[in-house]
């Protein structure tokens, strides 16, 4: 929002998680805007309670049909992070996408909310270098093209810490001590992932202090003894963890919890983000990371080989689309649509084990395997497969080759 | 070749390792075609002596202008595997193509010597079902489009291993006592990897039995503490381990030690071969799994974004064309081309953990960084990056959505 | 079919045309595999009467219930042009797919009237040089994976036209006198287009005679006033003609005619076979040509960016699936998938301009457009776009490329 | 430029046409920055003199030293519109980049004479609302991460006609009588295209006045008789026309002349720009559209399968790039290079006949040639492809999808 703007708004939707940076961004709005601010607070999976939120909202003299407490882990695995691992989706080569799936989410609950309350504005914690901004304000536009969105870090003057502080004890915001002194590096976490970025990581030649790992043990420290695990599949959705049948949150809460235990998905990385700008993070991905090969291992023997590649070439920019807040677009749909169709078979069983910060598939096996083993077997293939056809195919896919050659030589 | 064929070749070039079956195929050309017999030996890295195929060949009377025995590793590393590394390649996602780049060399090496010793054919001791025939095939007549190819599993009746014994016997091969019974998989093996398949591995859901490998201790047994390297890069390629400058086979052979030590890049895959089955096979990567973390370690902070997700798009087929046998390929070497260009300035140093099986990136550093600390920070930017700027990238990026959202409600 | 397996053949359902040629593979199939034969004869709007072909049939011993003559020319457009044309698929950027996307539903025809007739397997009067084998082949082979395939070109010794001949004399078939010569280039025709390539074609610098087009004046002969159509589209597939509805191939037989008056659709290429070779060929596809500008025409007010975009990315792949046979696959089946839901709102009129041998888009509306006249004038646009949102979204983009100067400085 | 940076502006280079818009722009950059304005006025084949731009900036008081014009016809189209071409070149399926194509080389020219005449500033007249703008400042920044951009259209509040002829007038600066209504369209043009759009062009629905064309006859009344042309290739770009060497601008200029006789090369595009709205243009492109079609026919038959599909693959991205603006990125380079490579042999002559708005191919020859008479024959082709080889290529081509079949029937 330019400031000419401000006078219009009346009533805004609030990503508000409760803690101090959001707390300020509520008043801000009251004080600022002149306007009514609705709250919505969602249990994603970050490990915090949500519950005290509500006190904190009403201190600020919020009503309590304007605040908005709710657990979407449900929604959100089943609908944003299983259709994003449907395609493998690793962004730049590794990053699972923890932060960027949680974004979409949160705007549609802000859309949404917005006009059961008759809102005329959202308004996010988001900074003005980062990623989140773009995929908060992107997805909500896409859902709501009139809507206005409020992005008080590109607006107000609290670019210190101290500012921020002085600030909110000014307007009687209640700064916890541990809040007051400069946060090592900041963090956002969900049921899939948290993220660290910031101050001590800032420096991508030094390694991320262990201190900064919240969601496993340091690998060294992980059981010296392996655990095996088998997960199972129906239509590409993880459905099960060792034989007992799971709902999207818990198999991903279980998993989670294999991951902590085994020191899995820790993840140093530079990435780009599409602001422009390259920086340095540390996610852990604990559940998801063991998910992710599991997926994979069970489509090797259930997805052909057409399906499989057309998926590889497609995933880099199904994945650059979700990083960089295009997940309410047609393009992803597209993309979406088409790897839907491929799942549809993709069921089964794979088998794991997990060891000190490793992830190894060590068997699969389905109902719907495409793997032959009697095209395969280097024993009597009973006639399945005429090693004389090799001879015709390889001339064929020579031919150009050697007209080629014949005319360079 | 067709059997109608046969009365014409004069003199072949044969790949030969000196073992039993490539023996058995030498003396088979010789009685089958009439022919003079070439042989191409080469130390690929595969870890065996090659010297001894020299006394073989003279048993079956080739004469020792006509005895190959050569050294390649530095060729092999330097003009296959390195550029090939430079694109991050992986086919389906994981496997990094260690048999698949040792066959265009060979073939390389084989038409150039039936050039030099006036050869009409060459032949090679790779079956009917898989896909190192056509990785073969494919190059000897991108190289050459008259040569004539003989691959005699393809031809022969000796299907069975005890056929194949008795046919040596009869023609006074000698049979090692413990190549008399089945092997319980086959193996080829060269400095990059060590590939395994058949028999025990043969089902896909049953885990590779720890005989298996040869490359890579257990990570059970792996050292209990972990041990940090770096690697320099220069241009895109490896050029020195801790500091210590060495050339792209001697990094190679150090690499791979370091991940032999760590119980480094084993990976058990069922993948899809060009003749159009699933495969299930176990690969040990050792110092190739380190290499590539590496890799793509230093490009995170020297590759400007474009070019590195031009790179990710591209890479699925370049990874396809390498394991399909399309080395020597026009639209291979167009890849090549475009993804060189992009290693101009990938230069600097990554430090890598290895410990139990993982390879673990926590440092990477370049005068080439585009890494802007400035840019990035939390803190003052001294106006590096001006914030506002974000509200109109993301207006003008959402424009479009928005007037779908407006038409689509 | 291999030789050993043509004992084992009980009855063969053949692509039957009613021609020379079709009818002796018919006669050769029932000496050469002594089974029965059951003819399949299609009008897919070659212009050419079928009912001819049962006399033809019943003559070589058919009986009646085992000569299928069927009228598909709304399934063609319907399932498979429209479809094709939704993609605005060209393979080798001009080829408009005429001959590729008749074969699918050929073969499917085939396979279907294989299991009503309990035959064993399929035949078709394709050579083997040409794309037309393998595209039967391909899809019989994906719809029924144990069905046989005979292709007597492939088989038999009757390679010149004269051995066709004294063969179809000696077995008692009917050579029409124009059909004793040889022919000065060979036809496939359907509703959508119809080829011609060989002899008088063969040499590519030679411009293609005037006699050899059949379903289009030449251009110069074509009127001397142009004349103006609008064509309708509804989710993505025509479905009127100047107003007036159309069932598909009713409308692409109107266009058909509107084409050929005015010369339009031919087109003269050399393209890459999948069988490894260039050919030289001549295409007239007059109402394809028509609707092909009209659908891109209308995408372009209805088609969001994005997706046209990704479009456009994998229209190239899906030309080339279909030109080499895999429209019955997995990854045609996903890219329609992707393509199908781009087009649910791709509703309006376009109009064209039809002038000797050229079709012009002039004009394009919908009620789902998403053209706004609003922000795109250069007049005053009452605040819909904000002219300085556009110095932020440009700082933004060159964010990358300016870091990149600064290093390379 | 924000207003709080404009203190610092000393010196500024403006792309300068001599005409009334950046007359007053080059005025209000003196009168708002009070700096010196540098002039840059080429020649790029737009048709109009460029010398009578030296008087009017001589009166603005800028001294000689500082009034660069220039003729860069053939490093316009040597450098920029050949190398497009070699890719095939179209944003949309039509659009042949013409406007694109000249502004990095604009830019890079602004950015040259900025280091020569120490200024710290380029400045541009192109609006806020189109494409123009970003492609020359991500030019400019890409080649001058440092220099500053002023862009007054998005700076000033001169947004109606009216006000900026009063601003002009109250200026000093000369209006042409025919500069003070409102023209009826807006257009750029150079050597290879002239674009309209605004106003009469505003809706899609209406026909483009005939009014508007300026570069090319009506096909209407274009010559009855067609007229044929020859163009030679030389590493994919042309060099002669009707066997007369030329070079590339003297090549363009002549295809220019012919285009306009014949009526070539109009287009009527409804595109989305970058900046996130669709608009509707009118293009001119009289002898690119010969060149296209030349170009596309010469690489028919000397470009190989797979160079000639991946190149087709990579257009739509190619296009796209430099449809944005990102002529000077990395990854247009990448994929430079890669289309570089596979023109190496694209040599050789095609035969064009031009007609009444059409380009038609109707031959093609080259030493290069890749075309095989021999394989593709129907008539005897003394062995040179085997038919049987066919049966093998299908079979294995056809393996997965059977598996597939076999899985899912």
């Amino acid at each position: 929002m330019s400031d000419t703007d401000s006078s219009r708004i009346k009533r805004v939707v609030l990503a508000y998680s409760g803690g101090l940076d959001t707390s300020v961004i509520a008043k801000w709005l009251q004080v600022t805007y002149n306007c009514e601010v609705v709250t919505f607070t969602a249990d994603l999976g970050q490990g915090e309670e949500i519950e005290p939120a509500r006190a904190k909202a009403r201190n600020m003299g919020i009503p309590d049909e304007h605040i908005y407490i709710e657990d979407v882990r449900e929604e959100f695995v089943r609908d944003f992070v299983f259709p994003m691992f449907r395609a493998n989706a690793r962004y730049e080569g590794d990053y699972l996408l923890g932060t960027s799936i949680a974004r979409p989410l949160i705007s549609k609950r802000l859309i949404e909310i917005a006009r059961e309350t008759g809102a005329d504005a959202i308004a996010h914690g988001a900074t003005g270098k980062g990623n989140d901004q773009v995929r908060f304000e992107l997805s909500a536009y896409a859902l709501d093209p009139d809507i206005k969105v409020i992005a008080p870090w590109r607006e107000w003057d609290l670019g210190s810490r101290s500012a921020l502080i002085d600030w909110a004890e000014k307007h009687q915001i209640q700064v916890p001590r541990d809040k007051r002194g400069e946060s090592p590096f900041s963090t956002d976490a969900n049921l899939l992932h948290t993220s660290s970025e910031g101050k001590v990581l800032e420096d991508p030649w030094e390694e991320t202090p262990d201190y900064v790992y919240s969601r496993t043990v340091n690998p060294e420290d992980a059981p010296d003894a392996p655990e095996y695990i088998t997960v199972d599949f129906d239509k590409g959705d993880g459905v099960a963890l060792n034989g007992e049948a799971m709902s999207p949150a818990t198999l991903l809460t279980a998993l989670n919890e294999l991951g902590r235990k085994h020191g899995i998905g820790r993840l140093d990385l530079v990435e780009n983000r599409f602001v422009g700008m390259k920086s340095r993070g540390m996610y852990e991905t604990p559940g998801g990371t063991i998910y992710a090969v599991a997926h994979r291992g069970i489509e090797q023997i259930t997805l052909d080989r057409g399906a499989a590649h057309l998926k590889d070439e497609l995933m880099p920019k199904y994945a650059e689309l979700i990083y960089n807040g295009f997940w309410f677009s047609p393009e992803r749909e597209m993309l979406q649509a088409a790897i839907d169709l491929s799942q549809q078979k993709v069921n089964g069983t794979v088998r794991l084990k997990l060891y000190k910060g490793g992830v190894h598939l060590v068997g699969r096996k389905s109902a719907d395997s495409l793997y032959s083993e009697r095209h395969v077997t280097f024993e009597d293939d009973a006639g399945a497969y005429d090693q004389k056809d090799a001879e015709g195919f390889i001339k064929l896919n020579a031919l150009r080759l050697r007209l080629l050659a014949k005319r360079d030589m």
